[in-house]
């Protein structure tokens, strides 16, 4: 299956969101019409659109939703009311990405600013601005990628985990924006995806993107990195990130971690590539970033089907916090920060 | 399902072999009768077996079976010619895994010494020496797992990677071995068991055996060891090994070495246990094994359907080399050999 032209994970149809079922790829290319504010909060939940930038971005089209909802209500105060409900909802949906959190805030703040004026008002300065939010992200990729795309020699090989690419974003990716804009100057890089456990986003979405763009592709299991690595297999480690806290610390999708350390250990670089929307300032240090639980079934079972013991016990944090002393650089659509995190950060806000 | 008593893996009956279809597990619990060397060939090939010690048990099975075939030679000389030609096929069915060269080598060795006897008697002394690697092996293993529950603390939490229990050796296991004594000692200790992708043996044949005992076991994906770790939910890893050289490098199932970095990195023990026939002191270092690499449908596929795009390329190392510098001990059956593993192998040698 190939998609023509870019991929669009979220796309805006006046009165609804068309979703790629994220779930359902590489399998079946579908998509979801998101028409209340309640199917966005479930799409979130359930994973059919993930990648902190992606979710920043639905959730400012869910809180659009919501406020469409709420269209003939008495008063602002109801409609105020009501609406906050809404982003609190929005905002519980996934506890890491912070891209989730920044949306809704501007979002609301955004709403505040039209007290004074209707409520119909506010509703088209909610979907102008979710529309605002979406191009932004795609531009704002487009400049992590162009920045990033310096650090990638010639012919490099390059492993990345889970996925940050067209479809973690509202287009063009950030970790694997960094990638096609390398691809576009020098087509013998190699991309290594390693797939990815539980929810297979390497195998399932970044070779399937690769494979969308002919950028040459090789899948791996999550355990292969070490072995890769002291084979010298591997130039360079680029991720993504879900929020990266006031000193560098950077949350990723569950393995980021154990990658970076095996990287550490072979002196190979590891960059993370995000926007500023990601980086938290109100956190000091990763420890401060909480981390998801998910359910037993995600490790359980595969496409339905059990692949384990069926009352074994498991253990199933979503992500790991990748400590800043293991990144190499942060690239963003600023430039690419360097350590001391807390000084290049401090900088650019 | 519950299997009552032992698992025994491999089982003589007399004229034919009772395998446990490891790759049915946990799902089915089923034997399947291997009366030909063919299909004991096969059966390693396809991994219905697998684990060093168990397959070199199959094999000695193997080259038995391939001697009755040949009861009726006309000569010594035939019949030892066609045998060592099914030597060197089983030998051929999985290149890692020291254990099936040694097993099949003591055999051949062993009707060498029936040059002057008849072909009967040299059929009977491979029959019973077979029995007898079968039974050494299970001996062997309670000797590992008495030597090595002296490193494991009460309430240890252990890491292990892949399946180096009943089901990899004739019976009790390796590193599960070590677990079983400790869990004798210590009903407090607790088993991670993560899920060894692509083959899923800790998932599928791990947990299995840990339940089978009532051991507490906790799945988890290969990629978490760095989160685990760095939370400090890790007291010590064991594993097993495939082949060790004779200076301590270690060759074990692919995602091993990744486990020992991260180890490493937070100062956690890495044992691992095998039996003195796991050590080829022909090889200098884990540079001469040779890594077995497998076919693509074992990270495509799971549970035989696509678990990714159909037309992506695929790395697929069966084993990995954990160097000896990661190795805080290696427990066999004459104790636990410790660095400098040059001095500490050569000496039990």
């Amino acid at each position: 299956m190939k998609v023509k032209g870019n991929i669009k994970p979220i796309e805006w149809c006046g009165s609804y969101v068309d979703l790629i079922d994220q779930t359902k790829l590489p399998y079946e290319y579908t998509t979801v019409k998101i028409d209340t504010y309640e199917k966005m909060g479930t799409a979130i939940k359930d994973m059919l659109v993930r990648g902190a930038p992606a979710i920043g971005v639905s959730a400012a089209f869910g809180l659009t939703l919501g406020a469409m909802s709420l269209e003939n209500e008495q008063s602002w105060d109801d409609f105020y009311s009501k609406l906050t409900k809404i982003a609190d909802y929005l905002k519980s949906t996934r506890p890491t990405a912070v891209n989730l959190k920044w949306a809704v805030d501007i979002q609301i703040k955004l709403v505040e600013s039209y007290k004074d004026k209707s409520i119909k008002e506010a509703i088209k300065a909610l979907e102008e601005n979710s529309i605002k939010i979406l191009n932004d992200d795609i531009t704002i990729n487009k400049n992590i990628g162009d920045n990033g795309a310096v650090i990638i020699h010639k012919g490099a090989r390059i492993l990345t985990h889970c996925n940050a690419g067209s479809l973690a974003t509202a287009g063009y990716g950030t970790a694997l924006g960094v990638i096609r804009s390398a691809f576009a100057n020098d087509p013998t890089i190699q991309v290594y995806a390693d797939e990815t456990r539980p929810r297979q986003q390497g195998a399932r979405l970044t070779a399937w993107e690769c494979i969308q763009e002919n950028i040459p592709v090789t899948l791996v299991t999550d355990g292969m990195c070490g072995y890769m690595m002291s084979k010298n297999m591997i130039d360079v480690v680029l991720v993504g990130a879900d929020r990266i806290a006031a000193n560098g610390d950077a949350a990723n999708k569950i393995g980021t971690f154990t990658v970076a350390i095996v990287a550490k250990a072979f002196g190979i670089p590891f960059y993370v590539a995000a926007p500023l929307s990601t980086i938290d300032t109100s956190i000091e240090s990763g420890e401060g970033i909480p981390i998801e639980e998910r359910n037993k079934e995600e490790i359980t079972h595969i496409n339905g089907k059990l692949v384990c013991p069926e009352c074994v016990n498991v253990f199933n944090p979503g992500f790991d916090v990748t400590p800043a002393d293991y990144i190499t650089g942060i690239i963003t659509e600023v430039g690419i920060l360097k350590p001391d995190y807390k000084k290049s950060i401090k900088d650019v806000f």
